[in-house]
Order: C-alpha cells, then sequence, then structure tokens
C-alpha cells in the first residue's frame, strides 16, 4: 500500500548531517522489526540479503516479483519509513524501470537505492529519469538514492579492497568519477548519493563538500565511527549487507559447535522466545 | 520435488544413539546452506524461524502455502536430506493433514516435525495416523516425528521453566504422560519422538529406556552437551528456534550499537560478502 508523502516527506528530513540517518539494513519480516524496535528511525532493505534469504545470488539474480514482495512484506510490518535496495532497478530499459518503480512505491516504500553498477553513468541517468518520472506520476515524493559504485570497479565483489600500488592516485581518479557521476544523477532527478567503499576522511570530505545532496556511506567494522562521519559533514550511514551476514555467520558457528564440540556458547546472547515472537504479534493487537 | 527413498532412508539411518543426529535448525534458504556447509548431515526448519522471517507469529499462524514453498524452497537448495517442522499439521480435520503431508513430500523432505500441543493425545494419535497414511499413498518412506509438548504445559511459551514447588512430581507426571503419548503416536505410525522441554539426565534416560523408537531432544544454552546426550542413548538432538532467535539478536545488538555508539563490534565475525554471496551459486554452476 503507498505510503503518504506525511510519511516520505518525513524520510526526507532525516537526511540531517547534524544528526546522520542510521541504517540498519533489514533482509526480511523479523530483521526489520527487530531494527524498529531498536529504535531505528527509518528501515532500509538489504538487496543481497533478501536475495540470499531467498536463495538467490545478489546482483539482479531474484526476479522483481519476490523482492518487492519481499518489499512490501516488511513495509505492512514497521511504522517507520522504509526505504528498498532495488539493486540496478530490476530492468534494463526504461519501461522496466517505470514498473519496479511504480511497483515499490505500491509495496509501502518511500525511497530506494538504485545502483550504477558498471552501467555506463550515461545510461544510468536516463534510469534515474525514468525513476523519477515514475514517482511522479505515482505521486510519491520518493527518495530516490543513486548509489554509484566507482569505487568497487576493480573488484566484481563489494567490500574488497583496492590493494593497489597506486592506491592514491586511483583513489583521486574514483573521488573525480564519483562527483562528475553524483552531478549527473541529480541532475537526472536523484535526491541523495550512496558511495560504498569510500570511507577515508579525505575522501569522505571531498564527496560532502563536491555533491549538492546528502551524502550516504557504508560503515561497518574498521570504518569510520558514525560521529567522526557526522564531523565530515555525511548525512546518511548505512551498514549494508554487514549485519545479515553477521546473523548467517552466527548459524555457521553454532553448526560447526554442535558438529564439533557438543556445546552451545555461540548461541548466548539470543532472544528469548517468547521476546522475539511477541514482537511479530500483528499490529492492530498492539 | 519427491525426493528418492534413498534419501529417506538415509536420513532414517542417521537416528543413531552411537553417533546422534545433530540438527542446526533453518529458517531460510541461505541458513540451511549455511548448515549444510558447515557438516550438517541433514536441514531441519524451524516452523518459528519460518513464521518470524516471513511476518508471522509462531504456531499455526502462517499460512500452509507459504510454509510449504519456504520448505520447498530450502529443500531445492541443499543436497542433505530435509527435514520439515509443520507444526500441528497445518490443519485440524485428518483430510487437511494429508494434503499438508502430500504437499510437504512434493516440497523435497524426507522427515517432518508435527506437534500435539494443546490436541487431546487421542485426536494426535488420529493426525499421525492420516500423516501416514498420506506418505504412504504418496510412496514416501517419510519418517514422522512426533513431538509431545507435555513438557511445555504449564506455559504458553516453549523454553519456558516450569518454576513449580513441587517439580519433582510434576516431572513425574510429565514423564508418565510422555511415555504414554509416545506409545500411542508410535501405533499410530510415528517413527522417532520429540520430547522438547526434557533435558535433566534422570528424564532423559527414563524417556530412551520407555520410548521403542529414537528418541529427540531440545537442545541450546544451559542444557546437556551433544555427548552427555548420547550417553544416556538419545538418537538425535535439535537446536529449534535458538538458532534463528540468536541471529536476530545480532541484529538488535548492532542497530543499539549503531544507534548508540555509532560504531560495529557487534558484527564481528560476519561472513565475507564473497563467500556467503559464493555459497549461493546456483548449485548446477558448482
Amino acid at each position: 500500500m503507498q505510503a503518504p508523502n506525511s510519511t516520505a516527506a518525513h524520510f526526507r528530513s532525516l537526511h540531517d548531517p547534524a544528526q546522520p540517518l542510521a541504517l540498519s539494513n533489514a533482509w526480511d519480516v523479523a530483521s526489520a522489526i527487530v531494527a524498529e524496535r531498536a529504535g531505528a528511525r527509518a528501515v532500509a532493505t538489504t538487496s543481497a540479503g533478501i536475495a540470499w534469504s531467498l536463495g538467490s545470488q545478489d546482483g539482479d539474480k531474484l526476479d522483481r516479483d519476490r523482492a518487492i514482495a519481499a518489499i512490501a512484506s516488511i513495509a505492512a510490518a514497521v511504522s517507520v519509513p522504509v526505504t528498498a535496495d532495488i539493486e540496478g532497478g530490476f530492468a534494463e530499459a526504461p519501461g522496466g524501470i517505470d514498473r519496479s518503480i511504480t511497483s515499490v512505491i505500491e509495496a509501502g516504500a518511500v525511497g530506494v537505492n538504485i545502483e550504477d553498477g558498471t552501467v555506463p553513468p550515461d545510461i544510468f541517468a536516463e534510469r534515474i529519469a525514468a525513476a523519477r518520472a515514475a514517482a511522479d506520476r505515482a505521486g510519491s515524493e520518493l527518495f530516490i538514492n543513486a548509489r554509484t559504485d566507482v569505487f568497487w570497479q576493480t573488484s566484481s565483489q563489494p567490500g574488497a579492497q583496492a590493494g593497489s600500488k597506486q592506491a592514491g592516485n586511483q583513489e583521486g581518479e574514483r573521488l573525480e568519477a564519483a562527483l562528475e557521476r553524483a552531478a549527473a544523477y541529480l541532475a537526472a532527478g536523484a535526491d541523495g548519493i550512496f558511495v560504498p567503499g569510500a570511507s577515508s576522511p579525505a575522501t569522505v570530505a571531498a564527496l560532502v563538500a563536491g555533491i549538492a545532496a546528502p551524502v550516504n556511506i557504508l560503515v561497518g567494522p574498521g570504518r569510520p565511527t558514525v560521529g567522526a562521519l557526522r564531523e565530515l559533514g555525511v548525512a546518511r550511514v548505512s551498514l549494508g549487507s554487514e549485519v545479515v551476514r553477521a546473523a548467517y555467520a552466527v548459524a555457521q558457528r553454532a553448526t560447526q559447535e554442535l558438529l564439533t564440540g557438543g556445546t552451545y556458547g555461540s548461541l548466548d546472547g539470543a532472544f528469548a522466545y517468547g521476546e522475539l515472537n511477541g514482537m511479530l504479534a500483528p499490529r492492530s493487537a498492539e
């Protein structure tokens, strides 16, 4: 069900560098509810996590209908605004983007992440424009967070480190590319720019200085704290697939421990059954 | 797709007190794959976890079609045998049980857990008989693990402690009831008996001595080790919803840490992106 534009406006207002929007990404209904109950002001989905939980690899391999259904289930279950990671838009042609955006708005999202990946920036800008036009037609003030993957481009795996001997030059070239792309994506109708892979203070500061819109940085172990990024002017931080990867790692450790030592210490700190089951109570019954 | 009876026979053979079958229950496709890769000889689902991930409370609140679809996705993704937790059978009348069993066999499961909950034992025995008849009609040597909840009956929440002043007498009455029910369920066609809530060595030993079939005990933090239960003759142990509750607890801690300290230490030990994404590669490509 389409969310009211008051919710979209509220979500937009949360992009405030004085108090950056911190997103602990969800991959299913329970993880979204857990994030909301833990105090999250909005819920962002991780397309990787949704894909993995449903049995697909990340990266436009999960079909759109299943992805949208998962987003709709999440949006129906929480009261805070929901922003949906829709990978590359689940479509290549502008007509496909139109359908994806229309569906995700109907699913209740007030924001989307859409990523350029290996798509040339001029083609990707057309997709942003198609997304904006689709949102306008739906009467939605959708927050379009355009993700540029230029800091990830030497690797096929997000999160991998560059490790180049010419890391300094490479960082500068990537920064330049990110700023060019950000300007093009904003001109095409994006509202914010997400630059995963950028995390050094100098780079983040240059991104904030050079982008006339809220900047989103990917965070996680080994990366700058939210406080440090706030000092640099970042408006939004997100954990991406790190949370779901940590959750499945618990399953790995628990299984290994069960099968080797026959003990259960890796499960310490689990939710009590009643606490978690209570969180899933129908909202109308609260 | 229905699994061959060679898989069912293999699963049945894993119920060996000399080397108890240890199950780290899965709630979605990725958690099942992770358990398999960590060495699990079979994958058991947790109906609570499946329900939570999809946005329902535990206890026959998730509709059968969605539950069966989740089981089918899991069975399609792993090579080891899959046993499905089907709560009370997703139906009250024998005709409903028949459809549930037929569906779960078609989904690829070679075993089921079916629980009596608050159902009178004579009625529940009829359901077991209906389940066995449905499996026979499908030509499946389905392993029917009948769960009796007599050790949970003073509480509406599985896993709660009794805490009665007459705990000794209560334990004895429960043991007697469990043995009576086990005999009735086995006579009706069950292959194994699951007694969650029973964990004291004396009670477990009495269950093993009094039940002429493999006995399944629920394990987890604070409960006897797999080795101790093996010494008592237990053929199968399972973690139930403990794993998924620990996984969601990671999301809770990560969100709280992100929102308060702005750090990410609770995510240490997460899977690397490429490792987890690689596990989700289509099986035909391996």
